[in-house]
């Protein structure tokens, strides 16, 4: 089994099933799901979008909002179908999960999600869908292991969105504190998408500068609180306005980009780890090769030992709630 | 010297009111402010878009959200402001009005709507806001006569949504019936944004063809149907997902760029009539000539005898409800 | 035979030739190939494009040099290569002719065109090309009949840029006159793109209206000078630089990006006809539905007595010019 | 009251030098220059564009070239003009210099694009200029010099395009080499745009990772090889085609990107020097905050010895030819 399998069956196994470059399937129509679809269509990736939700009559009404701004974009194809529809789908995104609560912790939401998760999977494989599945619900570094047990699918093509919209943050944390773009900073957030998460500011990169060389000769930044700010960013929006949808269908749209496109860059999403920094049978986030085939390399970028040992800790916390909630997919 | 010594001349003018190319203010951070303010990030129209809302916690939380996509699209600065911050913006967007109900005419929101409408508006006018105002509120023609008297603003520089997004509507009804591109199909909605508006399909061109040359030869399409499924959509889509939101923000950012890249180009928008096809004294839509000094030339395209019919009868229905609700608005 | 046979042979025919949706090959790495490139690049229409030259130097530093600005674009994979390369493309744009002189008709450059393009053809036809062919060499009318008939290809597959340019040059001048948005315009030259083109102004509408009802009560447009200006801009463009690049490439990706995305939009391209105003055995351009698969449908719109005179003209200047230089060519 | 007042108001403060966001100006209309144009056009950056070249015929027919496309594009304004017509642009980009050719070291311009370089920029000075100007001409980090010196203008205000390209170059080169993006590649070509350049390998990090670490495992990379073909790149698509133009024109328009949408973000562009790493009086590449006002911060990366080194032998380079053949620029 190899990472780029999916690449190649595409032209030479002609008995296999085969995906669609312009299909993206988007399981669950709720704030993400409709959300990340608009931004789909927006940026002009793909022409055919199918909405998949457990109430149809919602997946119909976003599936006629969205397309009712067909003759002012660039047009596709958006409607509400089923799992028959994504079979044939490049990509299918599952948002549909158990909603989130401002107060909660993401991991207690597992349970609850889990269920939902896997009988998603269970349709998509059922229906043939032989393309990458790409999990936006939360806790997502869980149920990104859900859905790859669920599934039976190679490592490769069942992906997280993870710390991607964690790093975002960084950089635009960091941005704003230093009155510079976004994109003018490297860095990762890496770990679980949640509490335990590891802000690895040796790994920030201004201009070829490190943060301590950046930040010489003026203010030190306050590390702790920008790692808190990047942290709980999301439970303020959720206490704010119900919900997370434009940083996260921002975030699904760039994984998508980059698989749909073959791109081959790199971003932090979560993936099934396999004996990296020690950590084994878990999903979280580290930087990944992503192209056509899904995670086509894990990379183990060198970390400072306190952050080397936030990371194990996060695998470690991950690990004990796959134990408490989710034990029968703890291993294959 | 110094090195930002050009970035301070812009701004050190403080004596007239002037208005930034580069800012968009919008009034009223719900699901159509909020969503319209990601399309206008991702199509990177302008850098600075402050979101205004009478409960400032949700404008902070859309505001958080809509930042955390910056360092994974072309980075803007979007953020939870004042008036004041909308006093130099080019375009103030007002989304801001009493919520519709799925089963509600359009034009019992009137009353409601108008007091949200006057508020913000004579806001905007007290801080000096020397821009183009967009009102997107419904019912959208009334709301636009109520912003356009309260702010004493010339006619030009007052504009509804309109029967923009019934027009995209019509476009893509047409286009999936005849399986062709929406943008391949010209034609307009008049009148009303409502029950009323006019489906003017003496309009209606493709590749030079009338609907008629174009059907021939094929099963004659209902026009019936068609006008009906235009005028209900927004309906539908409510008594599916509770609101609308992709279409109508599709719609403002298609406006929000004709002015900003002072484009002139002709869209179907509501505008206060000064004797257009007899009607006076009501805002409602025809085509106009839109550009950075906000409508510069309405059109009157010659229709047939029962479509001129139904245009007078939607200016009347629009007279009709100032009367009942709004007789303060009536006149200058 | 079917027009969208095409589109069909990707999923059914298992042992025939097959297209990638993300691979153009361009035939010509002059200056409207490489310009094509480019902005096939920029639109990130594809990811693979393939040069290809009778120079394969020339092809190599093209290739490079577009390849230099992939770090700051939208990536792709841009290379010299054969017609090997080409046999997989979704379209084959054919550049490749005898060099265009300002004071020369484009007529007379049909014997040294023809012999080029017939030998790319051969070649595409050779290498098991299963794409649409896009022939963009002068004189373009002509050079798509010898590219259909040499290829053998159905005449929904083979296509030319035609008066798609001169459509936008109609536009652009018009806009230019009235200082409203190109795209604010329908309009279409039809016929030949060269001295006996038809600009069609009873097609054209500005937001419904017709020419006269928009000229209404200002100056009239002088119709003369302006079907000149477009007919001539061409030449007054090589006159001063040369060569033409900027307009043509455009009008290449255009069509590349309806057949790419199977908008089937409708735009003014060259085409085989068979009998449409009694022309048969000629390419010239009418309004064409543009999808997967190619021209998907001829449309025939009603024109004045004069335009539909100066359209059967066109037709026979073509006629003859077959006749007197590409008599082999003249039918199947 | 006029309906286009606000535009008036825009524009009528004229005692006070100021610059429009919305245009560009382009001094030298050759290939360079023309495809700036075209991808500026392309990517809807501003909205209008004016070209000035000593040839006023070669300048209307790639204006004239440029506005064909303005109907299948987000349109904007291009036209020939004049020094008058650039006064009010935010960027002036000077293309305009002593042809390159292929065996020719860029230093050995120098003497003759000086005098075109100094020529322009005093006609822009006297024009009453008041934006950013980029120096695009070769040798450029000596052309960069020479307009600082004979604009007057502050540092900050004159940028040279200077190793962006290169920088591009090594992204792209070692994107191919290890099959991944170039976007996901950081790094920085630092010094002379040309023979003396730097490839600063120890800036180079992917996902986190140094060089080193990302080829652990796997064969070594050339770094001789890959900064020789860096450094190379340029003559030898100069001898296949002639010149260059797109890898160019796409640096071109990142920086004015930059400035125009004041992003600050961080781009190896050439800058007046001040003490940098000891070396004074000298514009060469360095990475940049580049925002609304042009150089906004200059940051120095911790190089290894031998890349400081080489660095400093950079600035060497350039200061030796200075003295051998622009003393008059040589200091304030």
């Amino acid at each position: 089994m190899t990472h780029s399998g999916q690449a190649e069956t595409r032209h030479d196994r002609k008995d296999a099933p085969t995906t669609d470059r312009d299909r993206v399937a988007i399981i669950g129509a709720g704030h993400v799901g409709a959300t990340a679809a608009y931004a789909l269509m927006l940026r002009a990736l793909v022409r055919e979008i199918v909405l998949i939700d457990s109430d149809p009559a919602v997946a119909e009404a976003e599936a006629a909002d969205l397309s009712d701004a067909n003759a002012l974009a660039r047009p596709g194809k958006i409607w509400a179908g089923t799992y028959a529809d994504a079979a044939s789908a490049r990509i299918a995104v599952l948002t549909a999960g158990a909603a989130s609560h401002g107060a909660e912790s993401r991991l207690t939401l597992a349970g609850r999600s889990a269920d939902i998760v896997s009988t998603c999977v269970a349709r998509l494989v059922e229906a043939g869908f032989a393309g990458i599945l790409l999990v936006a619900a939360n806790p997502v570094d869980l149920m990104t292991l859900v859905a790859l047990r669920r599934s039976g699918f190679s490592a490769a093509r069942v992906i997280g969105t993870g710390t991607l919209l964690d790093t975002s943050r960084l950089k635009q944390t960091l941005a704003e504190y230093f009155k510079i773009a976004p994109g003018a900073i490297e860095g990762l957030v890496l770990g679980e998408h949640g509490d335990s998460e590891v802000a690895a500011f040796s790994t920030v990169r201004i201009g070829g500068l490190t943060l301590e060389q950046f930040c010489k000769g003026g203010p030190e930044i306050d590390r702790i609180d920008v790692e808190r700010d990047v942290r709980e960013a999301g439970y303020e929006i959720v206490m704010g306005k119900g919900y997370t949808s434009f940083g996260v269908a921002t975030a699904i749209v760039r994984i998508c980009e980059s698989i749909l496109r073959d791109e081959r860059t790199v971003l932090p999403v979560s993936t099934l780890l396999t004996g990296q920094y020690d950590i084994t049978d878990v999903c979280l986030s580290l930087p990944c090769v992503l192209g056509g085939g899904g995670v086509e390399r894990i990379l183990t970028p060198k970390l400072e030992p306190e952050e080397a040992a936030a990371l194990a800790a996060s695998g470690a916390t991950l690990k004990a709630a796959i134990a408490a909630t989710l034990a029968d997919y703890a291993t294959t």
